[in-house]
């Protein structure tokens, strides 16, 4: 994104920027990337091991039904689980509530190597928090500062941060809402009080719109993905992590220790009993 | 497992017992069996969201390069990432040991509805503990109980435990660590210390024999999977994983709400500017 004021409405839901091709294609183009994904994933992995710093944390922010979910599946699925720390932030604790609202968050950080993925994230605490006035004003005024200087710091130590709002329209999350309530195997996705949340659409959307201008920095950009077509939306994250990854380069680590030594002990030794 | 004493060396390494094809048969058997896992494991997340106890704890346990990585990789790699809480248990942190041994585990339990998967776990505490003198005797021998104590709590609030321990030769023990001497993508799995404990092969053999009859329980029995077969190990594992969420039988959760109630309150609302 652009810095500068943010208009949702401006950005369509529905499109498929940068990418020629259908439904099949784009399928087929996600499932091509998995070995790119997974061969860059394991080399972050393998130096995170060998004394490496670096990580890399993808932040999934959307409405209700915009597909996080999904994402998690179809395009972090295609990576080795083992290097993959998956963190789904639902309604703060009363003791997480206690703390300042990055105390839960600084716990779920990926450690060294590891793609860490949150599934809804801080950004919660000046969305639903700004929407439903769960905070005092001045108190949300102080979170967009908190949250740059809080991802400076990260980024600075070495984690690369990729936000990305998962952008649906309102009569897509109803069909989305409508098809959960048609299929038994679905019902314990939906949630009355998620129809409660679409009645403040046009509020939510405000929310974004500032949290994305204000939080939209060099160090830490946002990303809408258009997200009415699912397969689009997790082609588009996947090239994200892909790109984020890419520009990392991560090496195959070079051994501490010497290679033909460690042969000849291995060939050496009498074969244990 | 029967229970009773344990014999690893009358326990073939090479073999894959309860299957009649080779590795393509096997890799297309795992292949096939990936949607079955994943529905079952998708219903016991949905249990889990929506007031269910119950759980999954995949335990791994082995030599170095008998395949814990693999397993995680190709087997917990078919089910969502969304469900699955992987820990990866290493030498235990100054405030680790400063704790009971089974402290650093309760604290990386699966939630409700989660698959849980230690690759090592609180077995290192009779295991590593045992062959290298790292707590003395009688505090090892209390472990043994400790642990069927702590299983049986488990299993009795609702976590179904499948221990598994990947059971490899030494010989094939030197062809995969020579292996990774031989590719530089490989380096990073290689530890000299690996060498180090290669030499207390037949400790480590009768640690893992007396740890197997001490905690081979009615509630939470062990499974010796012969391993020298990558393929084989990661069907064996497989199968076990399906077969104890088969046995949990999940359901798709009833609704808690009124699903043409809640179509209407979609379908009547003004749609949201």
């Amino acid at each position: 994104m652009p810095t500068g004021p943010v208009d949702l409405t401006a950005i369509e839901t529905d499109a498929a920027p940068g990418f020629d091709g259908g439904k099949s294609e784009g399928k087929a183009a996600l499932a091509e990337m998995g070995d790119e994904l997974a061969d860059l994933q394991e080399r972050l992995f393998a130096e995170g091991r060998s004394g490496g710093r670096r990580s890399v944390l993808l932040v999934l922010q959307g409405m209700d039904t915009s597909g996080k979910g999904g994402v998690l599946r179809h395009t972090v699925g295609l990576v080795d689980p083992q290097g993959v720390r998956i963190t789904s932030f639902k309604a703060p604790s009363e003791e997480e509530r206690s703390h300042d609202f990055l105390w839960r968050i600084e716990r779920a950080l990926p450690g060294p190597g590891y793609l860490g993925v949150f599934d809804r994230s801080h950004y919660e605490d000046v969305l639903i928090a700004r929407v439903r006035h769960l905070a005092p004003d001045d108190e949300i005024e102080r979170r967009y500062e908190a949250i740059n200087d809080f991802e400076q710091r990260l980024v600075e130590s070495g984690t690369t941060v990729v936000k990305c709002m998962l952008h649906v329209s309102a009569d897509e999350q109803r069909e989305r809402l409508l098809a959960r309530l048609d299929d038994p195997t679905k019902y314990w996705k939906y949630n009355p009080g998620d129809v409660d949340e679409r009645g403040y659409w046009g509020a939510y959307r405000e929310a974004y719109e500032l949290a994305i201008e204000r939080t939209n920095t060099e160090l830490a950009p946002w990303h809408v993905v258009p997200s009415d077509k699912k397969w689009y939306r997790n082609l588009a994250v996947g090239l994200l992590l892909r790109d984020a990854l890419r520009d990392l380069d991560p090496q195959w680590p070079a051994p501490d220790f010497d290679p033909e030594v460690e042969r000849r002990r291995l060939l050496d030794a009498e074969p244990p009993a």
